[in-house]
């Protein structure tokens, strides 16, 4: 985990980053992210590489998804949690999902101002979100940065999203628990909170449950808890808990922890564990063939024209989807 | 709407049906919906040329789907809800989406029986759900079917599910209105209602609202809506009412149609409604070029087996699914 010069600079530099990630050395680690989330084909080539190498070594972590609507608190909240996890002796990496970051690749200054604690920490790793691009795209990466930051022995992952667009759901995918943060008081409409995105909590957290706010936090963890409990059941396996929490104070994150904890042996008894990663690495499978198959029709010039016409046609109504699909695939010379 | 011979016979029997179909003849209706049902590529040439002929026919009805775990009293309440529409002087047509089921195209006595009233109606029209198959190539049928049942004029067009994997979620996609039945008392864990499906819900109805279970019902609507209140806020457009109705003694049905009604009214306030549906439309594009891009897949047997490969290396954790994906990418010979 020391710092270290170029270690790719080297005879054979990606052999010389797969030893640096496996070592846990940070500038290996960042690097290693950098190839995964570059555009450039020759660096993907070695971002495949690196990530088949390190396969074995990945896993070990706890994948943590964490949302909640700007002004929650998310970040205070995941500092001092993150810095209580470093005092029990874990490592810990925060990721971002945000496909709307305009931020470049090497500025993180954001995401270090944003978490002051952990970035002064060397046990922890911060993150920010790959610059603009799909959702798809984010997500990907960060599929892939998790498991780099396993490799690199990191004990905890956490994944953060603001919540645009559908990444609550894709974060929802990729993590073994997911935890949506809420302010005290008010309903999902004054809390901005997205349709769906409640159904998505494995736990539900009433942050800044402090000073003022005490008694109404009370209130508002009883109201989710027996509006959870009449709509979010789920299977009996685990009815999502409504906890209160002040990240500022440092107060109900021992809770939340061992809240995680509890819900991954809950879901380790029945295996489930195991299966909802495997369930994941498929539908992520599933997702990368649909983004090559869509890739491969942009790329071809008349392709790409007929899908934007059956698009405006479909949306104009002049013409059924089943006709306007066909005509895609064989503007693109593609029959099965 | 009278009983024909086989009105596909003459010289362009597609025509014949085309016609027939805008003239509301049943028969014609019934041989066009079995070509868009078909999986014989003449067939469907033909379910396409008549879709396409008909499109600027369609769209005129009013699409509500219905959903709800069995013994809830769908088809009762669908029956009656029906049986009213019609005598207030609309048509009505039901249809179901169930990827499960096993009955042959011809074979709708199943829905003759559970729609005993709605049967003997010469204004009212049950399909069945097409004969098993995958939920997208069920979902595609009856995105097409519903299209039919515009063109021969009926003026509202019921879906009906039972919940089968994610078919609320694909129903809820080609309607207006989507409704959710449950039944009076208990959660969602005692009705064996899915994760998920309440938060598709445009209107919650707690069915058999009758008898001794009228102080139980009030009690679930008011649970189910101070529950909707807190969790289903959709920006304050449209926030679901929970109503409570007995099919069977015929109350609460009106109610359920006001309120379908001001449902309508109040989406096309802002131009939702044509929105809704272009949306739909576009999506549903979307799903048709991705199946016919898998079905491309599958029809080459190397790539077949690699994508096999792949699934299995994937669950095992033995390679990235970014990788896997290129191999199958690969061995189908397509390159973007």
């Amino acid at each position: 985990m020391t710092a270290s010069t170029d270690v790719a600079a080297g005879a054979d530099p990606v052999a010389g980053l797969i030893d640096g990630v496996r070592r846990g050395d940070r500038a290996a680690l960042g690097q290693a992210i950098t190839r995964v989330e570059s555009t450039r084909p020759a660096r993907r080539a070695e971002a495949d590489r690196i990530l088949e190498a390190l396969l074995a070594s990945t896993g070990g972590a706890l994948r943590i998804g964490i949302t909640g609507v700007p002004g929650v608190g998310k970040s205070t909240l995941i500092d001092q949690f993150g810095l209580n996890l470093i005092e029990a002796g874990k490592r810990v990496a925060v990721l971002a999902v945000d496909p709307t970051s305009q931020r470049t690749g090497g500025s993180i200054l954001g995401d270090k101002t944003r978490m002051a604690g952990l970035s002064m920490s060397d046990q922890a790793y911060i993150r920010p979100s790959p610059t603009a691009g799909t959702l798809g795209g984010v997500a990907n990466r960060t599929r892939e940065t998790i498991l780099l930051c396993e490799a690199a022995g990191f004990d905890v992952v956490i994944v953060e999203t603001v919540g645009v667009g559908q990444s609550e759901t894709t974060v929802a995918g990729m993590v073994d628990v997911f935890a949506v943060l809420v302010l005290p008081g008010g309903g999902d409409e004054l809390q901005g909170i997205k349709k769906g995105v409640i159904e998505l909590a494995d736990i539900l957290v009433i942050n800044k449950a402090d000073g003022d706010h005490v008694a109404t936090a009370r209130r508002t963890a009883a109201d989710y808890q027996g509006a959870i409990n009449l709509l979010s059941a789920d299977s009996g396996r685990w009815r999502p808990p409504v906890l209160s929490a002040s990240g500022l104070r440092n107060e109900g994150l021992d809770t939340l922890w061992e809240t995680i904890t509890e819900h991954q042996r809950v879901m380790e008894e029945d295996g489930r564990v195991a299966a909802r990663r495997a369930e994941q690495r498929v539908a992520w499978l599933n997702e990368r063939i649909e983004a090559h198959l869509l890739a491969l029709i942009q790329s071809r010039p008349d392709a790409k024209a007929a899908l934007a016409d059956a698009r405006d046609a479909v949306k104009a109504g002049t013409t059924t989807p089943t006709v306007a699909a066909q005509s895609v695939m064989a503007a693109a010379g593609l029959k099965s």
